[in-house]
């Protein structure tokens, strides 16, 4: 056996270890470019941290070829899910807080320049991070600008636009429905503010082979974390408001140098309200004429 | 002169205290039926809840006249804005816990049919009645749903056009990246849910006269409503799924007896997760993937 191997394939028999470790070597190698590129998505086991992730192993119950089956595919894996409990007079009174707060947002159009914490604005964002999406595709990124520079381009830029909506692009009716705003295309707010906030919906990925991934319901996706960063922004106790800067999205686009599949749908300037900060007199509905109960 | 009425008129000098009275009463009942019909519309002058509105009439420093014209169109009045001061450290430290307490938030499919007290949906659906809108046209309905027949009807609407939806309007594609989330159209959740949920935008209002009101950037400002609902809902220790009942909306509508400029959107059920409650074991892009800084 051993010399019909000498004969025919002298090489084996010479270079057998070096075979063998280089086997060993590339299979290592490419076990260990899968975890970076798959990093995150995998059960962490042993994450002290993430109290639902690390007790998998015993929650599930599986087998350990299961086990490395889900390690694999670890979204799949159903992880059960509870919540503290609140007592009912305790949950009334946290449910009411929360309105209370919410309802002392306003949207604002005067900032103070003062500086706000970064780890704040990180906070912000990671909350708004946390929303559903449809197929949990996760369809948004955030562009956060504190260099002055990049503000004032992008206060020229949404100026020339907005000056062109209101003399032209709106309509007559549209430009009288906003009188009670006293908005106009001069916008001091987006140099002022500490941070401008740019939310861009994607309304497709692209997988690591570059074919496109189905972003469904995009839109309402990302309205629904804009809607969760509002309510952390006022959770903050700072102010903002959720402007939509018509006809200026491609040119902030490609200003930020986002990609193609990105639209920007939402600016929110955000800060302390100036100390001279004014807003319309608005009321809002109550409850009777907004829900309904059968 | 008294000689002329008495000949010509003499009804009027034989009644005048009946006719002056019974036209400052008709004076005065029109007065009080314009204001309750208009009650919360006006500047609360008196109004010692709200701050901010009681002091109008210094703040703004007008004349009796002007703030006579200013309580006729009290929304074109503004008022200052100011919000409670945050030190940087407690501001770091609440924007945080509002993350972690975000991050909790999991869409949940399986519900337990424990009571939920009225009064916490109310504030949630008042928290997201705060939300900012599009010229303030505030275009949302709340329908809440928590008689039984009405949860069983509208499980049969929705588990039939999710039947079709997953054996057909899906198409492959979708229904297989849906796999992770294990859905079907088999809706328990529908019926055990204390409450469900079901959001409508107003595509346009109507004004008194009939009129079509303009609503900008309904679909917009709706989900983000939806958003600080999410919020509320997490915040009350509860859960929901944000589902997309796909081709029920017109027969959820007629049922519920909802006029035809208003679509529903989105269906949350709310409640407490069922004791064996189970989800994905999803993981959520970290800052570094969502977030740009410039
Ligand atoms: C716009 C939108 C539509 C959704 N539609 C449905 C749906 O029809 N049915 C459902 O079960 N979940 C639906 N979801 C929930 C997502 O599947 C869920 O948010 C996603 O899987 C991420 O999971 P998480 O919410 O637990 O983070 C929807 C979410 C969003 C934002
Ligand atoms: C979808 C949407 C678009 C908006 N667009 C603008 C805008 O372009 N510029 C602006 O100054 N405000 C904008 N707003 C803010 C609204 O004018 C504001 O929410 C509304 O007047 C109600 O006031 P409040 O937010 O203080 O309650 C927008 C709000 C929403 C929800
Ligand atoms: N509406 C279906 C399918 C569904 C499910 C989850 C999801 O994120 C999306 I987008 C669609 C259902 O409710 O089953
Ligand atoms: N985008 C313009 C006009 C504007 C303003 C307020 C508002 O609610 C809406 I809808 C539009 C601007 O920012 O001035």
């Amino acid at each position: 056996m051993m010399k019909f191997f000498e004969e025919h394939a002298p090489f084996i028999t010479n270079y057998w270890p070096f075979i063998i470790s280089s086997t060993f070597i590339c299979l290592g190698l490419f076990f260990v470019v899968m975890f970076v590129k798959n990093r995150g998505r995998y059960i962490r086991v042993f994450d002290k941290e993430n109290d639902v992730g690390s007790n998998i192993e015993e929650e599930v119950g599986e087998t350990n070829d299961q086990v490395f089956m889900s390690i694999m595919k670890n979204e799949d894996v159903q992880i059960p899910y509870a919540l503290p409990r609140l007592q009912p007079v305790a949950m009334i009174q946290k449910a009411q807080s929360f309105y209370e707060l919410m309802n002392t947002r306003r949207s604002c159009r005067m900032f103070s320049d003062e500086p706000v914490p970064r780890e704040v604005i990180d906070n912000i964002i990671k909350a708004a991070g946390t929303a559903p999406s449809g197929a949990h595709t996760e369809p948004w990124t955030y562009v956060v600008i504190s260099q002055k520079d990049v503000k004032m381009k992008i206060r020229e830029i949404i100026e020339e636009e907005e000056e062109i909506n209101y003399r032209r692009r709106m309509g007559e009716k549209w430009v009288n429905d906003l009188k009670t705003f006293k908005t106009d295309w001069i916008k001091p707010y987006l140099v002022e503010a500490p941070y401008l906030i740019l939310v861009f919906k994607q309304t497709y990925g692209l997988w690591p082979n570059g074919q496109k991934k189905t972003h469904y319901y995009n839109d309402l996706s990302v309205a629904i974390s804009v809607g969760i960063m509002v309510s952390a922004i006022t959770n903050a106790g700072l102010c903002s408001v959720t402007s939509t800067p018509l006809n200026a999205g491609v040119r902030l686009r490609d200003l930020l140098g986002r990609p193609v599949n990105e639209k920007c749908v939402i600016l929110l300037p955000v800060g302390y309200p100036a100390k001279n900060a004014k807003v319309p007199n608005l009321q809002r509905k109550p409850l009777k004429d907004i829900a309904i109960y059968c």
